[in-house]
């Protein structure tokens, strides 16, 4: 069996965004990157290949906090992530904090491939990504209108956080507008909600049983200048072993990376007897939410078995393979 | 019973140099260090300070690869990074490719107690250093003629690294002047042979039982601008838990970053009933040689047991705990 999943962030899902195309296009979008990526496996492609490709495709929609339409910094930059391991002989390669790359995951597989370094941060990476022969982008590229009215929201004390636990928007504990009634979501909040402190990602196994994993997100809206979640992490975010799993994170990025997040689910299978989706479970519904953060992740077995777990309202995500199951999904169940 | 134990960095140690009194001139240091951050733990301080101030010290060492005296990019600077992590509510903090702060650790720590954030980068994170206060020294602060010395070397393609496996030196493979026989060694590349492309750390249990781990570097010898190696990655090189083990690598970042070499050794501690020293060797003996790479580790358990381990020739270390045991050595045995 072969078999691709791929997310595109997790967090709070208003019900109201349902009633209009939005979530459509979110569906839409995921389901044509699916399709797309898993056509790569089919024709007897790597799971790299077909993991950067996913990855890539999520970068450029600007619907996902990564890439093209990233969360914005205080400052109002963009500021990229990403990482890319394959499971064979588990080399990997990362960019954090890289502002005009315009795929970071493809940078991060150069890494991978052209330098003996693992992880590159800011104008360091961008150097190598010219001596590579890549065009940088102005930052303005990445940032899209509804990313700054997502960051104008955030800053003027209405946290927009779609990372909220779940019920937290029904409860009104946040994304309501100042003063009105807790179900009310003034449109570019309503935008906000969906795919906010988001990332992308894709784990896949292919015909020759290696697996692979890539993520790539624009962080935090509101964050630091150079502040650096778990997505470019390797154990953190973004993990591959063939004979174990392939894994890839979403979600409050500091948890996951105090939790060693994607190497505990690994390891959990490796060395624990825990079956994929047991180690997944720990890990994103105790020892996430044991330490306050929450998320979820998708994951690959060396047998192809899919598993993508959160612990928030939902998460887009996609899975497909070669026994013709076929899943597009965001909210539970 | 509460112990610490402090490294200068791993790799192979030329008998020569022991004829100087280079060898002397580590030792006292470590000894000074050692005794001093032990002192904090006799009186009550807590592991966090502990690893705090030991980490400073050796910073401000220039003998050591981290602070003043730090390894240089290829360009010629002093990037740093640095990371702390406290066992008990296993908070972190981290900085990476820093190039204006004395004291990479401390800000490390600061990024724990301060931000909301656990990684930051670059200029961001200077940006932070000075909002918290911070005076920014100049990047000529943390450049030390021997490194200059060092890297000159490495780019005339006389490659003196200190992290060849064991024997490499020995056989001439590295080191020697060029036509000079394979024991003579030019007294720069003698210096930069001790102590390149190493990192510090330290770990430590304190009266109350909580476990802390901190580590420092200027990374490699002729690194790239921006390469961020393992010392920062919480999992990587720097991990801590209560009840398990703290945990602080040092050698050749990429491998310790694919390895996730701290947290497979915490792991181990705390998943498949391993002691610390037989996790701490499935490690540094199979794991990491067999990636490709060599290094090394200090680690505490929580009942304050103290293990040292390394694949290469040496490592600078020095352990102390309360039942009177204390140690101060640099080659194996």
């Amino acid at each position: 069996m072969y078999s691709i999943a791929i997310h595109g962030g997790a967090g709070a899902v208003p019900a109201e965004l349902f009633a209009k195309d939005q979530g459509r296009a979110y569906q839409a979008s995921l389901s044509k990157v699916l399709d797309e990526s898993y056509a790569i496996l089919d024709r007897g492609g790597s799971s790299l290949d077909a993991v950067t490709a996913a990855v890539r495709s999520l970068e450029d929609d600007p619907l996902f906090n990564a890439g093209h339409g990233a969360a914005l910094t205080r400052e109002g930059w963009a500021e990229l992530d990403a990482a890319v391991m394959e499971g064979k002989e588990q080399r990997a390669g990362a960019v954090a904090s890289v502002r005009h790359v315009r795929n970071p995951v493809e940078l991060a597989r150069k890494v991978m491939e052209k330098s003996r370094h693992v992880l590159l941060v800011g104008t360091g990476a961008e150097e190598f990504a010219m001596e590579e022969g890549i065009t940088l982008v102005p930052n303005t590229y990445f940032r899209t209108d509804e990313r700054r009215d997502q960051l104008a929201s955030e800053q003027r004390g209405r946290r927009v956080s779609d990372l909220m636990p779940k019920g937290a928007i029904e409860g009104g504990a946040s994304g309501g507008s100042p003063g009105g009634s807790p179900g009310r979501l003034d449109p570019p909040v309503a935008h906000a909600l969906i795919g906010m402190q988001g990332t992308v990602g894709a784990v896949a196994l292919d015909k020759h049983g290696n697996l692979a994993a890539a993520t790539s997100t624009g962080g935090m809206t509101n964050k630091r200048q150079g502040r650096v979640g778990d997505s470019p992490i390797i154990g953190a975010g973004t993990y591959a072993k063939n004979g174990v799993c392939a894994v890839s994170a979403t979600g409050h990025g500091e948890y996951f990376i105090r939790a060693v997040a994607a190497y505990h689910i690994a390891s959990g299978v490796e060395f624990r007897g825990m079956s994929l989706a047991e180690a997944a479970r720990e890990l994103i519904h105790v020892r996430i939410p044991t330490m306050g953060g929450n998320g979820g992740i998708i994951a690959i077995d060396a047998r192809g078995e899919i598993v993508m777990d959160f612990n928030t309202d939902g998460m887009f995500r996609g899975a497909r393979n070669s026994t013709g199951f076929r899943e597009v999904a965001i909210k539970r169940g």
